[in-house]
């Protein structure tokens, strides 16, 4: 059958070898013998475990992680012991030569990279559900629930909703992407048996879907009230109150019902292979044609988290959006890049990079006291084109418009503060520059790539 | 007092002389004489009246009018009181040279024109309130009332009101203007007193505003609940069931408010006086400028009265509107303009004379039964220019416009029928001219003043 076959390829493109998986566990022991070395030295740490996809069995070629947790007794202050899981990461990540790097994700942990393998290593408490004291408390247990309900066959199926989710760039919490992270994945496998079942549950999904593999709920409008406006509810058999899924945007949500559909229709390898990327000049050149796009590029004074920076990013997006929407564009499409080093950027398409040469301008109505101040500000106003006139009960003056061009208008806005940037960004924002060139824009070969995604704009497995 | 002066003035221009009252009446009586003279050879015929203005004596030198009310036995049918009617009042108006004409309101009159005056020759059934068989059958209890409620000392104010109404653009009930009629500014004369006591108690004025002189009712929720969404309402005396003031638009009724507080802040008799039209060529252009307008002008082939005329107009107006503004253009205002008798044109000013190169379309949810085949239609689609990609739940593509001249865009509207145009104008409609060059609009010299005024919409009391 066809559809075996594109699992069957799939899986050989994203199923460890056994080679690969020794080599991880290796890794893996390597540095949780060197933690345990260590770790006498901190009264407080009880002991240090190996959590997450390897643990689990459930990691996909290319995206290998090694996640080390050191658990601390609960009697210990947050502050403290976000100090020395920072100091214990360093020093084992130096010692192994995997250049750490401080991170924040809810709480402070270093990450690092041996092999090119991604190795982090992050603090808990010691705790028992449901006293959670911290953000990373559940993970033991998420790690403990998947190993006892996964029947050994269904790891397979896991990898190959991973390797669906990757293809269909649908993979990941991280705010960059905002959709489903692995214990959420595995949670759906769990739930609906194996990988195609689990393609035919989420084709037919119309939110908001809830998922309630313990049965913790007794009605569905009781869980509806708790978890207010989420479209995908998957309540964590490790704690009830939680929406394992809270962090999935109804985008990639959508996103990944429409694969689904698609790929029951015709499947294919396509959906687990991301497009490679495209970044021939005339390509793009002829792509944008006529189209308009105004992009606001700018470098980054001082390295932080991609987490933290994407949060930033997308705040300001919105709001660069929103400001050209109140000038008067319309914004067709918005998207953000950062090389996450170094530069960024806010890309808008919009319909035309001119505002017409006259505005239309509301006034109070008439029987609004400020109606007599208003036909004196526009009388003899040399900005007034025509009126004041009246419709229904209100007064319109047409003005004219004294800066037409978006980039002056954009810059202005920015300038004098009235776009919601986020806080972190806006010096730098600031110091940037405002184009609607797209050949200014290409100069940056990394960004390239992302400017060709964005005028293409189509989802990776169409 | 400088506010008496004006008054004065005012009075001055618009109170007609003893000698115009004379041979205004001397007209009346000719045309009863000549009435009472025929009316024996239709038995249905009781007897005429003289009515409105002049019966009351309060119309104004410029806007005089002869009501001539022939009232029939409530026995006789309709059909037979509309033909009697017609062949009377065109029997009467020849034999004075006065040029008869069929108007309909409700039902038909005829109107002439004897030394410049308009005659109005009406039928009506003579019966008793509240039982009304016609429209025009409360007219004469309407004369009654006011003459008899009349102080002889307040039919200066009365004349000052409706010039001042004249003055500000917002006199007559006729659908060209939508604005109040003579007995609707009587009652209110009646009702608050004199004329500056009138004009500032409109300067006060917010909608809902509720006149009940008789005191027909008890409560004002009543009264709002029986004259839903009507901004004035004032009761009519003659029958608790009409609001005299039904035909005012909120437009006019704001316009007489806004009027009415500037003439309170600086009396001036330039609210009596309408400004003269301009009609220089280079003074237009040059207020045109660089603004679009989109004019669609058309011949009427046949003659219709006013009223009709003006309803058909103002509806296609409308549909023309809201067709720009589906195509995507924004409409700033708009106009219509007649010489009720040939030419009409429908006038719109608008942000762009051009569609932007793309245009957004959105498609169905992705749980949508449709949205595959809503991607298998866009995916290779010449037009497509962008996407499909997805928004919260929706899939969306850019896609190219195909047509963007706003004159070939309205033009294929009109012609393939998705234009909401009245019925008796859409044959002369589709043969009509659109056109956005104002040297074309400015041929026609009639229609110069109605340009100008269009362009420089601003109030006539501003």
């Amino acid at each position: 059958m066809i559809i075996n076959d594109v699992l069957n390829e799939a899986l050989q493109l994203y199923k460890p070898s056994q080679e690969e998986e020794k080599h991880l566990m290796d890794l893996a022991n390597k540095i949780i013998h060197r933690a345990e070395k260590y770790s006498p030295n901190y009264k407080s740490i009880l002991k240090i475990t190996l959590e997450g996809s390897l643990a689990k069995k459930t990691w996909i070629r290319g995206r290998e992680e090694v996640d080390i947790f050191v658990h601390f007794d609960s009697m210990i202050p947050r502050e403290e012991m976000e100090e020395q899981i920072v100091e214990l990461g360093f020093k084992i990540l130096k010692d192994l030569d995997g250049k750490p790097r401080l991170m924040y994700a809810d709480h402070p942990y270093v990450e690092g990279r041996i092999n090119n393998v991604v190795v982090n290593i992050v603090a808990c408490y010691y705790v028992t559900p449901p006293n959670w004291l911290s953000a990373t408390d559940r993970t033991p247990y998420h790690t403990r629930y998947i190993i006892e309900k996964m029947k050994p066959e269904i790891g397979d199926h896991i990898r190959l909703m991973k390797a669906f989710m990757v293809g269909c760039g649908v993979y990941g919490a991280e705010i960059k992407v905002r959709g489903f992270s692995g214990y959420l994945t595995e949670l759906l496998m769990l739930n609906y048996g194996d990988f195609i079942k689990t393609i035919e549950a989420i084709s037919k999904w119309k939110p908001p879907i809830i998922i309630d593999i313990e049965k913790y709920y007794d009605s569905i409008d009781e869980v509806l009230k708790l978890f207010l406006n989420q479209p995908l509810i998957v309540i964590d058999p490790v704690d009830k109150h939680r929406n394992v899924a809270s962090a999935v945007s109804e985008q990639k949500l959508s996103e990944l019902i429409l694969a689904s559909r698609l790929f029951l229709e015709s499947p294919s390898i396509k959906f687990f292979k991301p497009k490679p990327p495209i970044i021939r000049l005339s390509s793009i050149r002829r792509k944008v044609g006529k189209r308009k796009l105004i992009g606001v590029v700018f470098k980054l004074s001082r390295w932080k988290p991609p987490d933290v920076l994407w949060g930033e990013l997308r705040k300001s997006e919105e709001a660069v959006k929103r400001t050209l929407e109140r000038l008067g564009f319309r914004v067709y499409r918005s998207d953000s890049w950062t090389d996450e080093e170094k530069t960024c950027i806010i890309l808008c398409e919009i319909n035309n990079d001119k505002l017409p040469y006259t505005r239309l301008h509301q006034g109070p109505p008439v029987y609004h006291p400020n109606s007599l101040e208003f036909i004196k500000k526009w009388k003899d106003n040399p900005e007034r084109e025509a009126g004041p006139w009246i419709e229904d009960s209100r007064l319109y003056v047409l003005r004219v418009e004294s800066v037409v061009d978006v980039k002056k208008l954009l810059k202005k806005e920015i300038e004098e503060g009235r776009v919601a940037l986020a806080k972190g960004l806006i010096e730098d924002i600031k110091k940037g520059k405002i184009t609607t060139s797209i050949e200014n824009l290409m100069r940056n070969r990394k960004l390239r790539s992302f400017i060709y995604e964005f005028v293409e704009a189509s989802l990776p497995f169409i």
